[in-house]
């Protein structure tokens, strides 16, 4: 195994595409023909929107993990659907990963001590199975929500330490009201700032040959004035950001997340990508290809920026 | 159905007890009986970690149910074990709601507009399947990260107003280091008193009869000066206190989080309870009647306050 920021560097420069690919699936949104067959098998439960969902995953997956890095499932679009659903969640994590992909649970998960710890043995650690250490969700990455200070990121840190994983704490999200707590003044930083002190804090000992640390941070992309300033007070992290194409950031917005020479970002798309057939008008039966055609357009689309 | 915050009031008020149980398993933790039992059956698998749990929350919810009004399971114990941990916590909910218990999910769970919505959706509402709007966790409450501003919480609201719930937003946690984020200044107030009048706005198109929103806010034991401001910040949020017991609040540290007539708060203990046995060095067999005692030991130290 190699150190996270590692791996995850190396395939982004291998693919020379700083790109993730948000599997978030809605029911609503899943070609009619994946949908007809799971109902067909098992009537309209929980166990058929798990089975669409997997088998729509498996498409996007198979179309684009030649030419993207990463994949970002979003945990509550699955969990949702109670334990069917968090089998579909683990099912395309393991297949994600078969294929060479890196994944990114994204969970948002917090808490303090010992239920951080099971957070973090739970989904990227090795759980106790009857006195067995056992690895269980075992995502490359999770994300984080820094509300409860060192005691709940340390047990994280831990966990990524000894099993090569990662994680990506939310310091600047990307939704309108963010500014509501994160733009609050803290002495003289904002508190996005203040947060990114302590996140560079938390990475320092799990750094990778790289330079970069197994502790990111999640960026959204509308407010590029901001991550320039983050930029800076977070050398070593990788940015994480959502929030380009649907939420209205672009390929300039999300710029000021990089370094010069095109490292230390990685850049989410979510429906733009996996629900891209329906934009184009095109039939649920070409989604994959269209969402082939979309990450390569985003993937032009960045490689632009240097 | 009732408005929760009149449910939980109400439950709380015939049986004298603001109490609530944390079902926290641990598998390290559960009588021997159990998981041989468990493992006898399904091998050392994860499900029977599951079984295992179930009937162990099985017997703690039997033994209390008449003197407890409230349980909250710590969804990373169950997720933890993947898919089956999963749905013993949907089980464990079931099975309280059954026995007349008001549950809350403590998930912690947090995310911006569309996917704070899947989480409303799944854990206390209504999500689709197949164009049938259908209940899934069901649960009664859920605790919430407040990270990302009203986009986060508006769709945790909209559930409850709909559907009777109620969620419990973190604003002052009990562990060492919540001084990091919670204690900084932002303008003249700690955050967490920043974030407390954010919640009382956030619940104030949520109120029941008697008075209490269903947007109430977690206020950890071990802070108890701050807990007599948070009290007047926001007058209509009934307290989750965690913190009591294992983590060093006693019932003197919770009483700030009361008005003077007893009502406005419930207090959780998970160790203290669930695992008593342990502690008063009975045998496994007697889990449940040890957990029965120190529930009523709880509610006589609770009862000595007002």
């Amino acid at each position: 195994m190699t150190h996270f920021a590692d791996r995850l560097t190396n395939r982004i420069n291998q693919l020379s595409n700083p790109t993730v690919v948000g599997l978030d699936p809605r029911l609503g949104s899943i070609p009619h023909f994946i949908r007809e067959k799971a109902v067909a098998e098992f009537g309209k439960t929980t166990e058929a929107v798990a089975h669409a969902f997997l088998e729509f995953n498996k498409g996007i997956i198979d179309a684009t993990a030649d030419i993207v890095p990463a994949v970002k499932p979003q945990i509550a679009f699955y969990e949702c659907y109670g334990h069917h659903g968090f089998l579909a969640y683990e099912e395309t994590v393991k297949y994600a990963q078969q294929k060479g992909m890196i994944v990114i649970g994204d969970g948002k998960r917090n808490d303090i001590g010992s239920t951080a710890q099971a957070y973090a043995e739970g989904h990227l650690g090795l759980v106790d199975l009857f006195d067995t250490p056992t690895p269980m969700i075992n995502a490359d990455a999770l994300t984080v929500t820094p509300y409860l200070g060192t005691d709940g990121i340390a047990p994280f840190t831990k966990v990524c330490d000894e099993q090569e994983k990662g994680i990506f704490v939310l310091v600047r999200t990307s939704n309108p009201s963010a500014d509501e707590i994160q733009g609050q003044s803290v002495g003289d930083q904002l508190f996005d700032e203040y947060m990114a002190t302590l996140v560079e804090g938390w990475g320092r000992e799990v750094i990778g040959e790289s330079g970069f640390s197994a502790v990111g941070a999640v960026i959204g992309a509308t407010y590029p004035e901001e991550a320039r300033i983050l930029r800076n007070l977070m050398p070593n992290q990788i940015f994480l950001v959502p929030g380009y194409g649907a939420q209205g950031g672009g390929a300039d917005d999300v710029k000021p997340c990089f370094y010069a020479n095109g490292t230390g970002a990685i850049v989410n798309s979510s429906r733009g990508i996996i629900f891209a057939y329906e934009k184009a008008g095109k039939p649920g039966e070409a989604y994959a290809e269209a969402a082939r055609e979309a990450a390569l357009m985003m993937k032009e689309n960045l490689g632009k920026l240097f």
